[in-house]
C-alpha cells in the first residue's frame, strides 16, 4: 500500500467488446482470448473495461498526480491496494534541446516512465493484471516476454505471493535474466516460435493467469491497458490542467497507446476537457504492423521483417485497439529507422536522460515525420518507457590497457 | 525545467560553518575544502547553506510532494530551473512483509530513491551542485566516484552543457562504465589511491567544480546535501503531514543523513512540526567510521578494514556533519554484516523491490539492531537508494544448455 491511496472503490461494471461496443460481458471471469462474440479465426478483437462514470467522484482527476495508482481507483479495475509499489506519478520534463533537434517551435515534454518500480511503463499495466489475478483467485501468473513486461509481471506477482513463470528466449538481455533471478521467477528460455505454445500449455494445465497475449492478433489481458490511462490523467495535471497538441508513444502491441487514448477520452467524457490530443504511434519501420493495418484500412495486420534495436516494440502483429486509438484521436502511425533511433538516443543522453532504445522511439519517429514535412500540433509530449541500464551488453569492454596521460586529459578538458 | 516549478527564488544567504555555527561566509565563492576558519590539518569541518527563513512562503512545505526539486526553491541554494530532470517526488511504499521480517509492530515505509533521473538518490545532490557550478560559471564538473554519484553528476553536467570528468577505478561496475559512455563523460580509470590526487590536480589546473570531496575528513561541496532536505519534506507530506518515529539511511560520508536531518529541523523551525524523528545511520560493520567517531565522541574518524558488498557506502572516513545529524536528532549509528545485507536484499525482492546492496543497508542494520534487542520508535521509514540493475555482473551466466522438461516445470508450478 502506498501513502494516502484513494479509499474509493472501482466503478468498473464489465468488459466491453471493442469489436462491437454494444456488447458487454461481466467483470469476471476475465476474457483472456479476446471478445468471444466478434472474434473469428481471421481476426480477434480485444475487450476494454467499462465503468459507471456517473459514480466517479467529480474531483477525482483534479488531485495531484502523485505515485500510487490506487489513488485513481474509481476509474481502474478492482485493485489490491497492498500490491501497489507506488507506480506512476512519473516526472514530466521539459526539454528545449530535444525540441530544437526536432525543429519544433516549443520545447518537448518528456514523460519519463523509467521512474517506475521496475523502471518501465509496464508497472502500470501489471499492477492492474496482478490485482485482477488476486481478485479472481488465480494460482499464479504466466507471461511470455523477453523484457520489461516480464520483469514487471514477476515483481508484482512476487509481491502478491503468487508464483510467476516467465517464458523468454536465449537472446534475452542480461539485465532481465539477472532481474528474474533476483525476483525468484521460474524463467524458461525457449525457441522464439515455442513461446506462445509454451505459454498456452502452461495456462491450460495450471490455470495461471496470463499477463500476455494468447491470440494471433493481439488481444491480451483486458485489465492491463486500463493502468495506462493514468499516464493521460497525469499529463493533463502536470501541464496545469491543459492538454498537449500531440502525444507520441513507442508502440508494440498498442496497449499503452490505447490506454493513454482512453484516459484522454475519459477526461473529455467527464467534462474536464473539450478534445483529445492527437496520438501518434512509433514503430520500427522494418515491421510496423500497425502502420500497415492503418494503410490498408483493416482491423489489424501481420507482417514479416528483420528485427530492430528497439527490441521491445518490434512486433509482427498489431491489435485492433491500437487502430481505434489512432483513428478516434485523429492521430496516425509513424515509423522510424534504427539509424535515427540511435541518433535520438544520443540526443537524449546529451540532455542527461539515458533510455533503452525502445524508449526513444517516439522522438525518433517524430524526427523523421518532421523531416518529411509533416505538421505536428504543439505542444508535444513524448513518452519515454524504460532505463538504458536494461540494455547493457553481456560483456562490457575492458578499460584501455594503456595508462592514460593525465597531462593530455587536462589539456583536452581545458579546450572543452 | 519540470512542469510547474516554483517561481519563488532561493532565500539562501550564505555558507555557515558546522565547526562554529556563529561563522557565516558569503554564498559565493563556494567553499570546497571545508570551513576555512575552524578546519586544521587534524580535522576538517563542513559548511551548510543558511537561509533567511523569515522570507520562506508559509505554505511552501504544504504543497504536494511532486517531482522537480525547483518547487522547493526558497529552501534550496540558487537553482537553474532548466537543469531539473524531475528529480525527487519518489514513492513511499508501505511494506508489511519487511515490517514482519524486522519484527516490528507496524509495516515499514520504504522511500524508493531508485525512481530518480539516474535511478539513485544522488540526483537530488547533483542538481544542486551543477546548478551552483552554472551560477558560479565553473568551466566543468569533476568527480571521483565509482558509482551513483559520478553517474548523476555526469548526467546533470551533460544537461548543463558542461564537460564532466569522472575519476573511477578499474573495478567500477559495468553498468556505470556503460552509463558514462552513454553520457559522453571523460572517464578515467586510476588506481584506488590515485583518485584524490588526480581529482585535486584536475581541479587545480582546470578550475572545474568538484562534485566530490577534497579533504581528508569528508567536507564535500556544501551545496549538495541541501538537495537531500527534500526527502524529509516529502516523507512528512506523504505520511499525511505526520512524522515517523525513526528514519534509517544507508550511510557513507553522511551527506544524505545530514540533508534529511536538516530538512526535518527546518520543518520544526518553520513551526510545522514539534520534533525531529530519530535518524539512524547504516554502515557496513567492516569499516563504519561514523560508528567509531560516535563511540569515541570525536568529530570524525578514519578506519581501515576490508571491503563490503555495499560498495557505495563502505567508506574509510566519516564527516562531522553525519555526527551532528545523529546527535541532534537523538539518533545513533547502526552497522550491518554483509550476510544480513544479502538476506535483506532477498526479503526486499520477495516484496517486489530490487535494490543494489547499498540501497538495502538501512533494513539490514535495523534487523541486526532489533535482533540485539534495541528499541526502535515506530513508524519507521527506511530510505532505499538505488536500483539493482546497477549491480549486474560483468558476465551473466548463460542459460542451462540442457533442454528443460516442460512437464516437470508444470508439475512444479502446480505444487507452488
Amino acid at each position: 500500500m502506498t501513502a494516502q491511496p484513494s479509499t474509493e472503490v472501482s466503478t468498473a461494471i464489465g468488459q466491453r467488446s471493442l469489436g462491437d461496443p454494444s456488447l458487454r460481458f461481466p467483470l469476471s471471469p476475465p476474457l483472456l482470448t479476446g471478445c468471444p462474440a466478434t472474434s473469428s479465426e481471421e481476426m480477434q478483437y480485444p475487450l476494454e473495461i467499462d465503468y459507471d462514470y456517473a459514480r466517479v467522484p467529480r474531483d477525482l482527476l483534479r488531485q495531484p498526480p502523485l505515485p500510487g495508482l490506487a489513488r485513481w481507483a474509481p476509474l481502474l479495475p478492482p485493485l489490491v491496494p497492498e500490491l501497489s509499489m507506488g507506480e506512476g506519478g512519473t516526472a514530466l520534463i521539459e526539454s528545449e534541446a530535444i525540441g530544437r533537434w526536432l525543429g519544433l517551435d516549443l520545447p518537448v515534454w518528456l514523460k519519463d516512465e523509467s521512474r517506475n518500480p521496475t523502471w518501465s511503463h509496464k508497472d502500470r499495466l501489471n499492477y492492474c493484471i496482478v490485482s485482477t489475478a488476486v481478485k479472481n483467485k488465480a494460482p499464479g501468473i504466466a507471461v511470455a516476454s523477453t523484457g520489461n513486461h516480464g520483469a514487471s509481471a514477476a515483481a508484482y506477482a512476487r509481491r502478491a505471493g503468487l508464483p510467476c513463470v516467465v517464458i523468454s528466449t536465449r537472446d534475452a538481455q542480461p539485465a532481465f535474466v539477472h532481474l528474474q533471478a533476483a525476483l525468484g521467477s521460474t524463467f524458461l528460455l525457449v525457441e522464439r516460435d515455442a513461446r506462445w505454445p509454451t505459454l498456452q500449455r502452461i495456462i491450460d494445465e495450471t490455470g495461471f493467469m496470463p499477463a500476455s497475449n494468447l491470440t494471433r492478433f493481439h488481444t491480451g489481458n483486458p485489465f492491463g491497458p486500463e493502468g495506462y490511462k493514468t499516464i493521460a490523467y497525469e499529463i493533463w495535471a502536470q501541464l496545469g490542467h491543459e492538454l498537449p497538441g500531440t502525444v507520441v508513444l513507442p508502440t508494440g502491441y498498442g496497449e499503452m497507446l490505447f490506454g493513454v487514448y482512453k484516459g484522454f477520452r475519459e477526461l473529455k467524457a467527464l467534462g474536464l476537457t473539450s478534445r483529445v490530443p492527437r496520438l501518434l504511434s512509433a514503430e520500427p519501420i522494418v515491421r510496423a504492423p500497425l502502420a500497415r493495418a492503418m494503410a490498408q484500412n483493416v482491423a489489424a495486420a501481420e507482417v514479416t521483417g528483420p528485427g530492430s534495436i528497439a527490441a521491445g516494440i518490434a512486433c509482427t502483429v498489431s491489435s485492433y485497439r491500437a487502430a481505434v486509438a489512432l483513428r478516434e484521436s485523429g492521430g496516425r502511425p509513424l515509423t522510424f529507422h534504427d539509424t535515427v533511433l540511435r541518433e535520438a538516443a544520443t540526443q537524449l543522453a546529451n540532455d542527461g536522460l539515458w533510455q533503452e532504445f525502445s524508449g526513444v522511439a517516439g522522438i525518433a519517429a517524430l524526427h523523421e515525420a518532421i523531416q518529411r514535412g509533416e505538421t505536428i500540433e504543439e505542444p508535444v509530449v513524448a513518452v519515454l518507457t524504460s532505463t538504458g541500464l536494461k540494455e547493457m551488453p553481456a560483456t562490457v569492454p575492458p578499460p584501455p590497457a594503456e595508462p592514460v596521460s593525465l597531462d593530455r586529459v587536462i589539456a583536452t578538458l581545458k579546450k572543452a
